[in-house]
């Protein structure tokens, strides 16, 4: 019997409602000739108040205690989805992280899964009680209680489906699926039917924000087909992973990443190891940087470009002034009036020249880059925020993106 | 160093400011020379609000979900106690009934505790790090998450105080301690320093709402004395157990008992096992009788009265009214315009008569008894519900109860 890991995030179960149409759903899919797994988050909003509690009674909660308060969250939906579906006819139970045996590190609030150990979710199958498992938690070594951060309920139900050999994993959330480019940026976005692992670790990484990166890493690594669909529809979503087209497209997407700051630091010595003095301090910093631009040496000294996160702006700020001043260079400035512009596909890889034709598009809306960066499937571009939007729209149509164009 | 466990019921963990006033207490126990072990109850109103979600969901939801999803209360305010308690100054860590290891039988929503393994506990208190157990909650032998029933964070507090071998177990609750009778009724009760393990057990059973009845049992069991004192003062409560003062008095309280209701079945045969039948019934239905009264037989036909609870009331009539037909007997009423008036007190072992004084305090009021139990330290007369107050004040005061009599 095909086996269905299906994950409902905090919108699909945000209300009594709503957990009552999921309950519907998943009984749908069993009455189909399925066995199904079921992975939840929290309702909605309530993270957000255990962690304000947390919060209102110390400026620094020990983690420990924070994993065990939120982890609760996940607890009470599981439950209560446990006695819809059972109170539909469809038996259920509820199985906390320690109860599926999700061992992870010991890294509260962002720990990472090890292993999982299939037997209590399969004797509950084999009774055939739907498991209906706490997502976002798991237990350390010696029993406590850890979450795996953010969004980690996704990773939750992807690491469940690897673990479990499962045959599909639908990620239930409140949008259609994954989208050319922002609907909100550009109104010619469409869904997407399918996406490969890589190309959605692009898009993931780059802003578009339906799927944990973590859960895809799993599901790439273990060859879990994902699916992101709606809850609130029965529309197909989109496959992530599965079999490719035979002949893939160019381009799968454009993304938009507010989130950059433009880090400059003038008149560097050109000397081997001052550069790299540079991003040791960042890196001892914990400061991940993104773009990196060094223009060429005039006069023995050079100019260096790089781009760190919104979050980091401060402390770049300050370790960049000390590390200019240790190695004897000029002003360092900051700027975060820059956005990056971003074109992800996999035929990338088969198709020259697709770097020189963004260039071309940008450049034909009088569009000046700043800074440049590309993988294998990906090229991004910095450009000022005011031309932002107007570069998302030119590369999506430029790239033939919009739905009568494919 | 001697070893306290502190157990802070919903009322005393209500609010975050609350849970810092209770931080502070504990840290200055601990302060002063004690080592402490705290368990708590859910946030007040907390385990309604589950309650009712589950509720709502089903009309018989699965009680094993309902435990999963009710114990969260509890993990909840054991995190948001130990992040107090860390921040004001004392390192603190939550343990929930899986991570204590409180192992309980299979009966959920009514669970009971078959064993605690102190490791986890003893080993927070090597480190220095004060324990801080989720109450009313276990796990049955197969791992899945149990709870006590109402007011069983109070079992779980004695039961620990038990496994650890702790010189006191203190229920920090909203009232002063145990009192002589109700002060809504009388207003002449007051505070009881000390009571027997026996007196509390009796007084518990007769509604006085102070500590589960269970918690009692085991910490006579264990001889754990038990301090029933109020989170919002620093004055001395009951001890529950503990030393006897050498001369117990004879009277310790007066209980009243609103929950009774009274069945009458009427001209049953004269018969070995007629009267056994009735009973035989009632506990196939898991009815608790608690006074029984039969009439001396007239022309082989005898009246049988007996009490049971309120909230067995329609099953009572309907299974005492089969059981009527079926040994030919006639009539059967029920009638809940009764109340129970206990008086009771460890003295009465060595003091004759204390039934006949307390009869005759009734009749001087031309209070009529309708049915009288007695156990070697309590007699409990049943009375119309309209002398119930009337019976307790003249009780009270012909016992010398009043604070200056004693």
């Amino acid at each position: 019997m095909p086996l269905v890991v299906q994950k409902f995030g905090g919108t699909s179960v945000g209300s009594l409602e709503r957990i009552r149409a999921v309950a519907q759903r998943v009984k749908a899919t069993r009455d189909a000739g399925n066995d199904v797994v079921v992975v939840v988050s929290a309702m909605s909003g309530e993270t957000n108040r255990l962690l304000a509690l947390g919060a209102e009674l110390s400026g620094r909660p020990p983690r420990r205690e924070m994993d065990t308060l939120v982890s609760t969250g996940e607890q009470v939906s599981s439950a209560l989805l446990s006695i819809a579906l059972t109170e539909g006819g469809a038996p259920a139970q509820s199985l906390t992280g320690h109860q599926t045996r999700i061992f992870t590190d010991g890294v509260f609030s962002k720990a990472r899964i090890r292993r999982i150990d299939v037997e209590p979710m399969r004797s509950s199958i084999a009774q055939g009680v739907i498991p209906v498992v706490a997502g976002f938690q798991g237990l350390d070594a010696v029993g406590n209680i850890t979450t795996l951060g953010r969004g980690g309920t996704d990773t939750t139900a992807v690491a469940v489906a690897a673990s479990l050999g499962a045959d599909i994993c639908e990620i239930y959330t409140d949008v259609e699926g994954v989208f050319t480019t922002d609907p909100g940026v550009c109104k010619e976005a469409h869904k997407i039917d399918r996406v490969t692992f890589e190309e959605m670790l692009e898009l993931a990484s780059l802003g578009a924000k339906v799927l944990q990166i973590r859960s895809v890493e799993v599901g790439m690594k273990y060859g879990i087909p994902i699916h992101v669909r709606s809850s609130f529809s029965d529309a197909e979503g989109t496959i992530v992973g599965g079999n490719d087209s035979l002949e893939s497209v160019v381009v799968r997407g454009v993304a938009l990443d507010r989130n950059e700051v433009k880090c400059t630091i003038r008149a560097l010595p050109d000397h081997p190891g001052v550069v790299a003095r540079v991003f040791e301090a960042l890196a001892e910093n914990s400061i991940s940087v993104d773009m990196i631009i060094q223009t060429a040496a005039l006069d023995g000294r050079t100019d260096l470009t790089f781009t760190v996160t919104q979050t980091d702006f401060d402390a770049t700020r300050d370790v960049a002034t000390r590390a200019a001043q240790e190695i004897g260079a000029g002003e360092v400035s900051l700027d975060n009036s820059v956005v990056k512009v971003s074109i992800v596909g996999a035929g990338m890889r088969s198709h020259a020249g697709v770097a020189a034709r963004m260039f071309r598009m940008l450049a034909d809306h009088k569009i000046n880059i700043d800074a440049i960066t590309t993988s294998e499937i990906r090229v991004s571009c910095l450009v000022n925020q005011a031309h932002g939007d107007q570069a998302v729209g030119a590369l999506h149509a430029g790239f033939g993106l919009t739905r009568n164009s494919q």
